[in-house]
This record gives structure tokens, C-alpha cells and sequence, in this order.
């Protein structure tokens, strides 16, 4: 049987900022670049495959069982019963096991263009449910904090999985986010496993005191408060560990004029908020330089928060 | 020698919910009524000092250095290095022990009156510092949960003791407060004492979520968010044990039409949200009822966040 090529599009979704510091498991952010882009063909045939994948040097599997992208489509598929054939092309500019939502972009990108070709059935939040089977497959559990801004834009909560309650949390028009990516590996799952399972209640109130103040200072445009608010007390004291120099990192972000600066998910990229374009620079900058006395190169990556979330781009 | 009373003022400060159920330790809301007055006359004595209370059935301490009122006032003149004599009426209205902000209130009524006959050397916010003083006195610890709000007005947030960062979270319009005091004493020490000193981190980050979603929920006037967040896991499965009926109580002002019920503070008053006057009411009856059930008399306070805070009077 020959299979006939029906329709193609291509999809968007961007980079995120997972935790925010002191909203680990609860708060993410998207930012404007750079983001991973999937080509999404409708076929004849009745199988969802991944085709090929550029920028990954090989490492993701193509397996349509394994990968973030296929794994999303087909569970968007069964959901409306659909034996719709689909074949990925995965452009992955995101690097793997960097804490900058990787794994959730290219199942998010994946969706809004399936969604897409099959006449929109779902709302972007709806399609929260299909990239959360992705996770499931990446991480070893469906968390929300990268794909809910990662499709939505914009700064996301995750209030609570029973039943899922997204809520978006206005951001301010200034808010320049500076992300820095060592040339080093942590997986989500070994980021994880070294938390403490129980924490001190003077702690979480320290924490959520600040994540309060951070959806505050969000919402009010305070961008001092957004500063003294991104502290955490609970996963940064120990996942910092696994980045050499971290604390040299994170205080040449403060003093180059960085609003606040902490690590993206589970690491190891750092993350810095600054309230102009110059200063956001100018922290990744210096960044850089502080990793390079370490003995790491890294990437900079400089954006303003994205507002809109994945989108069709052809 | 005799004592001349120079100038004299009254004023008010309001009862105030402590934690909101899931800000523990660190939010406040400030209700219109009911709450403390205080009659402050400076004297040529150079003495603070608590001339007679009302309302207490004699049970607070009349002596200066351990009395909430006249602490805070020695606080503040000792700051300005004042030896002002001063001779303070208390008219307590604020059931001891009730987890309403009492002591809090009658020490911040004090600090607005004296703040007000010696010129206003201080703004409201930079008056909390001396309401510490008292609450320490009074709680065994400088809480500023209650204080802050009661001078302030609305929801704060303490999101850090040092340095001292308080942070005013807007309102919605048409948010109903139902304050029931079921007749039983809980002293604050104890109420505290009896809670986990470590929690899991599963707990914390439900606590977290939630506690930004009544932020956000309150900022957005989103009622329904600021329902589904009114969820404390931490303090409340164990205080709500020293509240006879507790879950009956809870589950009569849900069913009443009540956005969210909680603990105000250490308890063992209950407040309820609601977005309209009329279902405030019936919820207040309702919890009243059902206490009753549990054979505890009760008293009922209904009204609207008290934007406005602490105030001069007369």
C-alpha cells in the first residue's frame, strides 16, 4: 500500500522555566526563544511515526512509543477514536536534560499541530491532558509546570492534578528572562530523587511565604518584590550541588544587575529576571563568564516571557 | 504631684482572620467588625499606663509591661525616646483566645491613637514594628499575620521578618467575611504547640499551589479559584481537633453557598468566604446551627473585608 500525504503544518512551542525558584512543582514560565518546532504530516496510513529528528546527535528515540511527540499525538488520537496516520519530523533545538521543559516543547508542538489539522477539537488547555502522557513517558511522572506554559504562554500555576486546575498568572510587560545553559547533563529523574522528603515547616512557610510574594509582585508589575521573592529554600539548596559554581553563577546574575536568578526546573540551566533588555544581556554575560571560570561553556539565551505559548508557524 | 491629661483620642482596629487557611504564617485579611477601641489620654505623668478595660471580665493583666496596649505605646515612645505619660481605656470586644486577632488589635487601636496625638512621626506600616513587641508579649512570638492586616486593612502577606517585608494584596469587591467564635478558649501557644515540625514535601507543595491560588484568585477577583484554594493540609487536619464539630461545621457553611471555610487563625473561630451579603448570612446561620448540634454556643460576625484598617475615631 503507497501512503498518500494528506496535509502538513508546522508548530511552535517554546522553551520554559520550570519551578521559578520557590514554586517548585507549581509555577512555570515560557520564554520567547528558543523553542523546538515539529513538521506534522497527516498520511493514509493508520500509524503515528516519527520520521526523523534533527539536533538531537541521535541520543532521542524514534520509537513512536518512546517519544515525546508521537507518544502526545497518539494519545490525542484515541482520545477522539481517530486511527489517523501521522508522521513527525522533530526539529529539536531545545537541549535534552537542561531543566528548560525540552521534553514537554516537542510534545506541545506536536499537539497544536495535530489539534490544528484535525479542526481544532480541543482548546490549548484541553491538550494539557495528552502532553501530560508525554511527561509521564520523559520524566517517569506527569507533571504540568513545563507543558502548561510551555502551550498557554505566559507565567502558569498548577494549583492541583485532581482534577487538573491551570491557572494563568498575569506577567509584567518589562520582565526579560536570561537563560544559561552549562554544557552539562542532570536527568529530571536523578534532579529529583535527591530532594528530602521531608522538609522543615519553618521552611515551606519561608517558601510559600515567597511564592506568594512572587505571584504578587507578578500581578502588581513590582519587579522589586518579584526579586526578593525568587528564594528557595527547599530545592535549590541541594540541586545546586550538581552545577559547579552555582553560587558564584547566581551572585555574578545579582551583580550584574539581575532582578532575582535561580535554576530552571531541575537543572542545570540557570535562570535570571531582569526588568530591561540591556541588563537581561548583560547578566547572560556575565553568566557565561562566571561558568567559564568553572570550566563550563554554556549557551545564553535571551527573551522576554512569551505571552501567547506554541503556535502554527507555516 | 498632680496628673493633667493633656489631649485625648479614640480608636479602632478590627478583628482580622489569621492564615486564611492556607497562608500559614504568613497571611492575614482584616474584616470591618467587629473590633477593639481604645481611649488614649497623654497625662503630664511620665508613665504609660492601662487604666481600666471593658469587656474582658477582668481576665487581661492591667499592668503596663504586660498588657498588648500599653506595650506597644512604651514601644513606640521609646523609640522616639518620649517619656510621655500616657493613660489608655480599653474597650475589648474581641472575644479572648479566639483566634480573631485580639491582642493584636487592641495593641494597634493603641498604636494608631498614640501615633495620632504625638503628630505621626510614623506611617501605619512602620507602626507594626512596635504591634511585634506587643504580639510578643502576648503569643510568646512576634507574629505579624494579624497585626499587619488589622493596621493596614485587606489581605497582607508577611512574606519575610527579615528585614520586615509586608505586602498589601488587593480585594475583590464583593468578598463576604463569616466569622463564627464557637464559646471555647484556645490559646495560641498551645494551638501551636500540637502541629508537625516537619511535613512532606507532597503537603508543602499542595500548600504552596494553594497559597498561590487564593493570591491570585483574590487578585483576580476569581471567587471560584479563591474557593478551590482555601485548602490547608498542613495546620488545620490537626488544630481542627480542638474544635468540637469541626467537619460538620466546615461541610454546613460549603453546602450553605460559602466560597471556602477554614480555621482563622489557631482557632478556634471559623471563618467562611462568600461573594454576596445574603449567602455570608445564611452561612453564618447555618455554622451556628451546626455547632449548636455539636452543643456549642456560638456568635456570628458577617461583613466585608476591611479595606481601610486601623482608624481614629473621635
Amino acid at each position: 500500500m503507497e501512503i498518500k500525504k494528506v496535509k502538513s503544518i508546522r508548530a511552535f512551542a517554546p522553551a520554559s522555566i520550570g519551578n521559578v525558584s520557590c514554586g517548585f512543582d507549581v509555577l512555570g514560565m515560557a520564554v520567547e526563544a528558543p523553542g523546538d518546532e515539529v513538521e506534522l504530516t497527516l498520511t493514509s496510513d493508520q500509524r503515528v511515526t516519527m520520521k526523523k529528528i534533527y539536533g538531537d546527535s541521535g541520543r532521542l528515540p524514534l520509537a513512536a512509543d518512546q517519544n515525546t511527540a508521537s507518544v502526545a499525538v497518539q494519545s490525542f488520537l484515541n482520545s477522539i477514536n481517530s486511527s489517523q496516520g501521522v508522521e513527525i519530523i522533530l526539529h529539536k533545538n531545545l537541549p535534552l536534560g537542561s531543566g528548560m521543559g525540552s521534553s514537554a516543547a516537542s510534545s506541545v508542538a506536536a499537539l497544536v499541530a495535530i489539534n490544528h489539522l484535525m479542526n481544532e477539537p480541543y482548546s490549548k488547555k484541553e491538550l494539557l491532558t495528552f502532553a501530560l502522557d508525554a511527561e509521564r513517558i520523559a520524566c517517569g511522572a506527569g507533571h504540568a509546570d513545563n507543558a502548561a506554559p510551555c502551550l498557554l504562554g505566559g507565567c502558569v500555576l498548577v494549583r492541583d492534578y485532581n482534577p487538573l486546575d491551570i491557572v494563568e498568572i498575569p506577567t509584567p510587560d518589562r520582565l526579560y528572562c536570561t537563560l544559561v545553559h552549562p554544557h552539562l547533563e542532570v536527568k529530571t529523574a536523578d534532579s529529583r530523587r535527591i530532594l528530602r522528603k521531608m522538609i522543615s515547616i519553618s521552611d515551606a512557610v519561608t517558601q510559600w511565604g515567597n511564592v506568594a510574594g512572587l505571584v504578587a509582585g507578578l500581578m502588581l508589575s513590582d519587579y522589586p518584590l518579584i526579586g526578593r521573592s525568587l528564594k528557595d529554600v527547599v530545592a535549590e539548596p541541594i540541586r545546586s550541588v550538581l552545577i559547579p559554581g552555582f553560587d558564584e553563577v547566581k551572585a555574578a546574575a545579582v551583580q550584574a544587575g539581575a532582578l532575582g536568578c535561580g535554576i530552571s526546573g531541575s537543572g542545570p540551566t540557570l535562570f535570571a529576571f531582569s526588568d530591561a533588555l540591556e541588563t537581561a544581556e548583560r547578566v547572560g554575560k556575565e553568566m557565561k563568564n562566571s561558568f567559564l571560570k568553572n570550566g563550563l561553556e554554556s549557551d545564553v539565551f535571551v527573551s522576554k516571557v512569551n505571552k501567547e505559548g506554541a503556535r502554527i508557524i507555516e
